[in-house]
């Protein structure tokens, strides 16, 4: 909570939840991630908030973007950058959608198998461009992550060599390699794991004389919860020593990813306490109803897998434990059961309640208005 | 499918996910409530699919609706009906939404406990409407459901009548009860035992003087995914059983609340599969990824909780089992892994895929635009 944030909701007038960002805050990560990884370049993950007030900044401050669609493309060119600064980084892409990046100029793009390598090969023949690089996902173990990643993206690290020199027989540059090492990463050691596969990957090909140039480290940079997490400067230096433990003096080009970790910390949700009750005389928990819930903002409580931290105007009174949940007509809108929250005793219907670190997919996971509800507001400061 | 579905789509011609709904499929739905429950209201869960033409339809037909927030009240009013067809089914509702609901002439709203009492007595009072009738939800064991639902909504029933005595205190008309069997519940025993509990509740405060009048059914009546499920009149007649066993030659005024009951089945997705893949030489399993995921439309494949009939083009050809996920670049974005998905070998990139019963919990559910894939189409026919 920002003294900015912190006025700005002293003066607010309307009503409703809103989640307020404060740009001083996102330009302060930028420079951390800037510092600590000096020799590599910002791709933002435009995914985890696509603000434009956010993406000016940081294409201001010298970001490149890491894009998920045609539409992601065209807001990150909303703020003037050039091209060579969006990466495609969906594995996931519609022919027709490879099409309209390539006449936009963008000419970095992720695969991850042999087809999306053919639609891009296509693709860049029709329009006759000669500078298009792929980079090849593989599959990384995301141990120490609080949020291992499915397998839904990436290929086995053995088949990665292959789906590059596909790339490289179709006319496309094999240009590199990507991973991600699984979301909220405080296992700094698992940058070390997936830069040993890369180098391998990197010696496997040269030895078929495809040079690779980049390395894309995908995100996976914390947000501070409640727990605290290791710094950015923390991860650079231990990202730089595995770069130099495995690539010696030919350090390849490299590339980050964050969102969570440009973002997250940066905003907070306003929000109002609808009800409390009680669902029979011998409960010990009461029940906390709030304006806003998983349907319009805090998906990723789902599973009770993000903790916020919540401030109450009541905080330094004394607490019990609380079921947490939305005011939506649906039994799945609960927060936080298995694991109640610790809220003051004090607090009471009509009270205020800020939900912290809630700046990284909040307002692009609401939904369009789900019993009516309006999807999440959101400003930057 | 039906024909009319069938025809729509081999006339379309615009790109991307769509929703179609035949009307026709909603209006069989209501008359079949209609006819297996014939002196039962019936008040549509608008949060199911609020589609004007929906909406609009069940209007004409005699509907009543269930309104889980005043966006909700006043797309029903949109329709013509008065505001005496219109319930605030919500338990958790900000009082101004309580006064909103009051002003545009809504009597019918639901509670769980006595802090939702005093709001809707306060702002009667303040209004000076005198017939505001309240109905306490008290919680149901949701035996028999596919989704037994969360102890979010209703209190013991031990605490009923002491919510219900409160409303009588405060000038509000303490009118009745509701509760919900669970959703997709396939076990009609469930309306037998909760009108037990109802019925036991009616006494007590009979003793107290206090004359309920009204039993709200709730909803919980299925959708065919992949199982059958007992027709409506099987529904109807166990209910019908289970109120004159426990009411004898008294029948109260008796309400449901179908929402995937009326439109579940009126709906189908048609989708394109964007990518086929497999993530190393050794695996069985193929991933197919479509142009519609999970923050789509497609939130209630979590936890693969339903099972949505899927037809390709290529039916009938040898399958293979799937995984079958999103198109974001969300690792979370996958909806059938665990189990996986039999398919078509033949299925090719850029086939069509319908996937069916989709008419409920769809649109609503879709995203403001994660990703920069644009929310859920939907058009009724």
């Amino acid at each position: 909570m920002t003294d900015r944030i912190r006025e700005f909701l002293r003066n607010r007038r309307d009503d409703g939840p809103i989640m307020v960002v404060d740009l001083e805050v996102v330009a302060a990560n930028f420079a951390k991630f800037a510092r600590a990884l000096p020799d590599t370049r910002v791709f933002y993950a435009v995914k985890a908030n696509p603000a434009p007030e956010i993406l000016n900044l940081l294409a201001e401050m010298g970001s490149c973007f890491d894009c998920a669609s045609v539409v992601e493309i065209e807001q990150a060119l909303a703020t003037g950058v050039s091209a060579d600064r969006i990466s495609f980084g969906n594995t996931i892409k519609k022919e027709k959608d490879i099409a309209r990046a390539l006449q936009y100029g963008v000419r970095l793009f992720a695969v991850d198998c042999e087809p999306e390598v053919e639609k891009i090969g296509r693709q860049a023949e029709i329009i006759g461009a000669k500078d298009v690089k792929v980079f090849c996902r593989f599959l990384q173990d995301c141990e120490g992550a609080e949020w291992p990643l499915s397998r839904k993206f990436g290929c086995a690290a053995e088949m990665a060599p292959r789906v590059l020199e596909h790339a490289h027989r179709l006319g496309l540059q094999a240009y590199g390699l990507s991973f991600h090492v699984g979301s909220q990463q405080t296992n700094m050691g698992a940058w070390d794991q997936a830069l040993t596969t890369a180098s391998s990957i990197f010696a496997t090909l040269a030895e078929r004389g495809i040079e690779l140039k980049m390395v894309n480290m995908g995100g996976g940079f914390p947000t501070k919860y409640l727990k605290d997490v290791p710094a950015a400067e923390a991860y650079g230096a231990a990202i730089f020593e595995a770069l130099t433990k495995h690539f010696g003096n030919r350090l390849p080009e490299t590339i980050i990813e964050p969102g969570r970790g440009m973002v997250g910390n940066a905003g907070i949700i306003e929000s109002e306490v609808v009800l409390i009750s009680k669902k029979s005389d011998e409960d010990e928990v009461r029940w906390v109803y709030l304006d806003i819930g998983k349907f319009h903002g805090l998906a990723e409580t789902m599973d009770e897998a993000i903790r916020y931290p919540i401030r109450t105007e009541r905080d330094g009174d004394e607490t019990a434990p609380c079921v947490l949940a939305g005011p939506t007509c649906d039994s799945v809108d609960v927060m936080y059961e298995k694991k109640p929250y610790d809220l003051p005793v004090s607090l009471s219907i009509g009270d205020k309640v800020l939900i912290e670190a809630t700046g990284a997919y909040t307002t692009t996971y609401s939904t369009v208005g789900f019993n009516g509800f309006a999807p999440l507001a959101s400003v930057c400061i």
